[in-house]
């Protein structure tokens, strides 16, 4: 079993208002010197089994036909741990 | 400048039905194989000057205070790069 992250950002072309009402209300409540702010969603997946590369490939492929939506937005696949005790 | 990425997820023994609403649809899509899938937040802070352990701190402090309700939200804050060149 493993833990595989999918980090979905919108695309650095793409307006992100939610990131700007973030950084915008920043000074305001007392934090300077942060000149931008992106928002976006990451997704921790439980995966049974090993994450081969045919695994990781299927991910990719779920990622990028259904979590991300690759028009406005890319995301990032990557293995967090790999847990290989026995009874996990 | 720096990019620091605060990530917020709900703490474990919260419900997370935007997960569970992932996480069920996944078989239909023909994936198997997740167990599960927890949806959370991630932000990407663009942070003028060096990011020394003051800086950090306060990143800390804006994370806990603004962006992840700690009563039902975990948050990790990490520097993902640092960048040094002249103009940045």
């Amino acid at each position: 079993m493993a833990r595989v992250v999918v980090d979905v950002m919108l695309k650095p072309e793409i307006l992100d208002p939610q990131g700007q009402a973030v950084q915008r209300a920043l000074p305001r409540l007392g934090f300077e010197g942060v000149s931008d702010v992106r928002q976006g969603k990451r997704f921790e997946l439980e995966v049974d089994g090993p994450v081969d590369d045919a695994a990781l490939a299927r991910i990719h492929e779920l990622a990028e036909s259904f979590l991300a939506n690759t028009v406005i937005e890319d995301f990032t696949v990557k293995v967090e741990e790999e847990m290989v005790e026995a009874g996990k």
